[in-house]
């Protein structure tokens, strides 16, 4: 992919280093727009088709505030219940009536493939908003770039670093897409931490170990979290096989800040694909992480915003012209100090 | 209607020739601005109140889609449950708090009456966006636009065309408020398709016949559908007496490519009041016309926007200024050489 | 609290009666932008969350109109289903991502207490639209601005004034919130009239008396509504112990124009927080009540928008740009003259 005009992004699998450091590139010249230091109105008057099949809160409004910050608008659906594809409409029918709608589409469904179908039949740029267990690569990409400004804060870079990838490896869509990007760096150490029976697909392994990469495969969180970034994953009781089976690793793959002492670097940066489930019989972060600098979950939640506006821009080429449509912002806004 | 400054559009009925006339003129004049080839701010700051008391995707977003290309912003609602309805308020209630809120209104219930009594308590404009099985005028004027454009590639008008009205005659709301506007044009020929029992209500076709149009009614497409106009709609099978009945004319009413170069002429138009239905059980358009550039169902859709926005313009008193808040597009649009 | 630049607003426990002049001052002043007569683009490019977590139209809408009102653009959510709450996020958690996306928050939730914990983890100014049976300090105000309003054109005030507060005093939230107000003033003479068993809580009795109120409680319409303000509240008939006591009282506390003018003022003004149920069996205002000049309840609407444009000006720090980002209405409207 030479140039992202009219493009679609329906996979990580389109993207090589060179794509995704230019949509890094303008991820980051995003910053102070999304931090409100300054504002643009380069897409005023462009309509962002926000088509939600299944409900994704925090996905959903990140691309609306996405479209939004770049200054254009949002028309929305929410829920299969609330769509003409109950009366039968095929994918296609939906994509072409959008397609008199919208500038541009960001769709999850629940089904995999369906946003590459939706995508053959629509005439402006889609963004695959998560297709069931298949692909997220907003997902991805904002993860990927949150482990590089993580690491450059400590003059580090992806090149080189120590991964930990915790907790469901077998069915985890984030942690399969962002090991098939880091196919694009080199020299990486994985550590892939993961109870028996939910370890990383072996076609996953053959490709990170083809990337020249290294992995070590364990069962256990105690001595293998001392890695640059832990990204930690939900593993959720019903994937095995019996009740006591879980039993057994009940609470083995939940960080808290004592583990973390005991187990992390002095900087390992925790991850985890949002949401953070905070009922007790989770396996996944601790609230007590929560004034932990290295808990980095909320800035990837900013960095989805930046990578959402660099697709927008990027697709709908418009990149370049962002400063020239930049106008003040007079209102009060706390992000401008944070 | 001399002006339709401050008016409600509720129904088919109130627009008389010269009233269809200029909304397509404003509507045609729109085109420029629903392509992106440029824009206009005209209703920056307006609000439209959305509706919708029953799900309808495609109406929904085509409304909210026609009043941001004006400029404007969209508040909705989508769903009776979401309503203080729910809590016994009465529609004259409801219409006087939206008032407080929003500069025009598009609405959609189910039950037959409800938009007309709501505006009844509306001091902003209120255009009908289907209540139940009584009147969608939108739908209608954008199907008519259709028809014009359609023709008007082929140098045709009209006055003195041929139409088949294909399927479901009886219970299909398009047919009937099509059938009544085109009671405003002259010299047409009607075709009437329909099963038996699911022929066009004599209502209807003594209005067609006192407006001086010939009328031929038939039960069979074969030998039907040489007209200039093919507007197929849907048969619902429970609409039969009986599985056994409606299964005398399953497939019957199925237009696929052969059944096209078989009966139509080299180049009827295709119509269809979306959404299709894409299962193997329904009676519809095949997927097989979607090369034929004759098959119109997607410019109807964009057809559609455009007469939304005439009607915003219309009621709110802008169609001539829409020019004066013209700004331009710096994004890439597909839609420029569509 | 001095400034209210960067504050949430929770509680009409927070509000003195300085804060609460500042909040009508500027509502007052947000009042020809409400109209149309002239906008403001002082918040254009900002986002407000709007997240209801339980339906309320009116309320959402209210909250969203207002800040389109100052040329901000709203992202939405309405239901808990829609949410990653139902995967057990945190409120902390999800304040933290909202805080990412938007520059203010309004908010509803079924749970008392919940708007405040979501605010502890939120950086922008959260404005509490209702949780449960708790606060709804934005009802409250728009209460008391119309209060204000409407014995101003009588060339009354609220010190000194006669209110009496109908219906169900037990239970009601908004009567409380009001009531906890207007011990902010001075010489109020309080009927209160409730049925036995739901007459208002000593505590808020206590408030008002120690404010230096006259308090006079009674259990019947009759005599009792020559007040310069009728605040009347519904009554559920589940909160009587039994059917037979509910019908007691059943139609007791319904207002007629024909109970008005037995037993009302020639100007009392009649108030409700909305929805009024229409339906027979509730004990509410009666429609015929629709034509009487004093009856307030859609004034109230218009307050609300008033009110809550005015707190997100003042949170957001635009109270004194409003007008330096004016510009023109070029279409039409009806509230221009209304």
């Amino acid at each position: 992919m030479l140039s992202f005009q009219g493009e679609n992004i329906l996979s990580v699998n389109q993207l090589n280093r060179e794509c995704i450091e230019r949509i890094f590139a303008v991820a980051k010249k995003m910053e102070p727009y999304a931090k409100k230091q300054k504002r643009t109105k380069v897409l005023e008057g462009a309509i962002l088709a926000n088509l939600f099949f299944e409900p994704s809160t925090r996905t959903r409004v990140s691309f609306g505030t996405a479209f939004n910050l770049l200054g254009g608008l949002v028309r929305e659906t929410t829920g299969m219940q609330s769509s003409a594809l109950a009366k039968g409409e095929s994918l296609y029918d939906t994509a072409r009536v959008i397609s008199a709608y919208a500038d541009a589409v960001a769709m999850r469904h629940p089904d995999a493939g369906s946003v590459a179908e939706f995508a053959t039949g629509c005439s402006v740029p889609v963004i695959n908003g998560g297709d069931g267990p298949n692909e997220h690569p907003t997902q991805a990409l904002l993860d990927l770039l949150t482990i590089e400004r993580e690491l450059a804060r400590f003059d580090q870079t992806i090149d080189g670093m120590h991964i930990a990838l915790v907790g469901d490896l077998k069915y985890g869509r984030t942690v399969h897409s962002l090991s098939k990007l880091l196919c694009h760096y080199k020299n990486i150490k994985f550590s892939m931490v993961a109870p028996d029976g939910l370890q990383m697909p072996n076609s996953i392994l053959d490709a990170v170990e083809n990337a020249g990469h290294k992995i070590q495969l364990v069962n256990k969180m105690e001595g293998n979290l001392a890695a640059d970034i832990v990204y930690q994953t939900r593993i959720q009781e019903e994937r095995f096989p019996s009740q006591e089976e879980a039993n057994k690793y009940r609470g083995g793959f939940r960080i808290s800040q004592s583990i973390y002492n005991a187990h992390c670097k002095p900087n390992s940066v925790l991850m985890h694909p949002l949401p953070r489930d905070s009922r007790l019989e989770a396996n996944e972060l601790d609230n007590d992480l929560n004034s932990n600098d290295n808990l980095a979950i909320f800035r990837q939640v900013q960095n989805g915003v930046l990578i959402r506006m660099a697709l927008f821009a990027l697709t709908l080429d418009v990149a370049d012209k962002v400063e020239q449509y930049e106008v003040d912002v007079p209102w009060f806004s706390h992000k401008r100090t944070s």
